[in-house]
């Protein structure tokens, strides 16, 4: 078998497998957005009439799978594999929600990453020979992401300037081993990156070298040039750690004309008050399993570079003085 | 290509993946059972001189990453892909043994089964022609496990019967996509199996029936029985985990003569007052790259499942009345 690895970090899959089906599922601030209608099913009850946030988050979850898997025109029981987490202790949004699902599954931790890793991994096990269909699903939720890892609602906390606001919104993504386009063509797999940043309330600062470092490799590995791509788009950097990205490509005389950010995009930077923009798994998710996927069918971008990124700090870490860790998983797209 | 699927959970690897480097770091009271001289490292101080839990099973998961790669000949920035993940919050275990790493990673949250899932996506990477070299890594420290998951240690509360110690532990193998024996030579991948079980001190009941699925699928998939391997091993059900699942195979007329775990295993269960025996991440990891691979290098066994399971709840999850979502992972391993 002729390798498929372009430098250390990137694959050129061999047989592009298909994304055959995708949907999301937002909360109401997602639906008074920008992007409203690019949203498969927008809840105005955040609560998604369950008992708890995180049943919500579950509940979200199962959704965006189950009408994913009916645009793909598939079963649960149908796919070879299952890649899904999420933000919550121990991942309970995504165990719960495949909890009775008759799908072979493997949980994954990237954080707000997590769309490109299960993406990506997905991707692989189909060309790899591993199946014929696997699915990537992953969520946040303002309210159980606020409360894990900054502060109870209830306690009001003034939010500050380099704030980014989590999404409410799950996304899921069926592939195909074979099928017409999109196409998920190449992967490059992030490298953890800490420049020392402490601030759990400024991520787009501590992830967005991780951005640069991932899509540097991606560029490195495949020769080619930011041009080659229609739209070179980050998770959720938002609006401060998207500008220090192109501020760290300038440096390398590279001006990304063709960038943007899931999180500048969800929501309306003057109307909303979300601060730096949106964030979460949720994020990305969302954006691509609507405004992206929609568009590249639609014809608006032939090749796309899906970048989502992560912070993998936790309260703990934070309360123990550590800096935060960062990845970013680049999956190429293609609309043919 | 010729498809690798057998049946909708189990694949059989075209090129085996060779195991060849294979590291543990424990802690003293695991130095102090009766697997002891399979261990690469006993630290008698549990602190591994970090200034908190949390850093001290990263260190730890740093020296068995460090010591797997010593022993199969690599560097780090040799890998073509690291999966890693652990019990803490967000896994933070991980992230930050990984900081500064020169390594493509993957974050995976399997809670006791990550071992089986990194070494099953390991293998699957190097056997799906995405690379050459790749590990997986987990680590759990009782310290850090209890305080999360049960009550804070200095709370001093008593151990209901059932329970089980977490395993202070780190394990990590690198394989190769060509070399000699151990070999993985089949993955199936487990389903969530959840039946009811609310008790978060009973994790080896909540656990056996997601063991019972996965072994159940990979026998029937494969077309083995049982008696194929010389060993049939789960990672952390403990005693009454074990007995359940030999139950549930008796209901099907199946003797398993050949089966162990882990947790029975790493502690003895008349002098070291461990209730159940062992658990956590580090439990599997920690006996599989010692007692088990060195037993196969020496011929005590020549083909091994290895199977560890995990109990997907969160103190959230326990605390909001739900029950245990669990999950077990099959690794057929050849010796030759």
């Amino acid at each position: 078998m002729p390798t498929k690895k372009l430098g250390q970090q990137t694959v050129a899959l061999s047989a592009p497998p298909a994304i055959i089906g995708h949907a999301n599922v937002v909360g109401k601030k997602e639906g008074d957005g920008p992007l409203a209608a690019s949203f498969d099913h927008i809840e105005q009850d955040d609560t998604f009439g369950e008992k708890s946030w995180e049943k919500a988050e579950t509940a979200m979850q199962k959704m965006a799978f189950s009408m994913a898997l009916d645009k793909a025109g598939q079963s649960a029981s149908n796919l070879d594999y299952l890649f899904a987490g999420d933000l919550l202790n121990q991942c309970i949004g995504s165990s719960f929600a495949v909890r009775g699902q008759t799908v072979p599954f493997f949980g994954i931790y990237g954080a707000c990453s997590t769309m490109g890793e299960g993406l990506a991994l997905a991707a692989m096990m189909l060309d790899g020979g591993f199946g014929e269909f696997a699915a990537a699903v992953t969520s946040s939720h303002f309210c159980t992401a606020e409360r894990q890892y900054r502060t109870p609602l209830e306690y009001g906390g003034q939010r500050t300037p380099t704030a980014q606001w989590t999404v409410t919104g799950a996304g899921a993504v069926v592939l195909a081993k074979d099928g017409p386009g999109p196409h998920v063509t190449h992967v490059t797999a992030g490298k953890v990156v800490d420049k020392g940043i402490k601030d759990a309330n400024n991520m787009g600062a501590a992830m967005a070298p991780a951005a640069y470092d991932t899509i540097t490799a991606h560029l490195r590995d495949t020769g080619r040039q930011p041009s080659f791509y229609d739209l070179i788009i980050t998770g959720d950097l938002g609006v401060l750690g998207g500008d220090l990205l192109l501020d760290l490509f300038a440096r390398d005389g590279i001006t990304l004309n063709n960038y943007d950010d899931c999180g500048r995009l969800i929501f309306d930077p003057a109307g909303q008050d979300v601060h730096c923009g949106g964030s979460g798994c949720g994020c990305a998710a969302s954006v691509l399993t609507g405004y992206l996927l929609n568009g590249m069918r639609s014809g608006k971008w032939q090749n796309i570079l899906f970048c989502p990124t992560g912070a993998l700090l936790s309260t703990t870490s934070t309360q123990q003085g550590e800096s935060i860790p960062s990845i970013c998983h680049a999956v190429a797209i293609s609309a043919s």
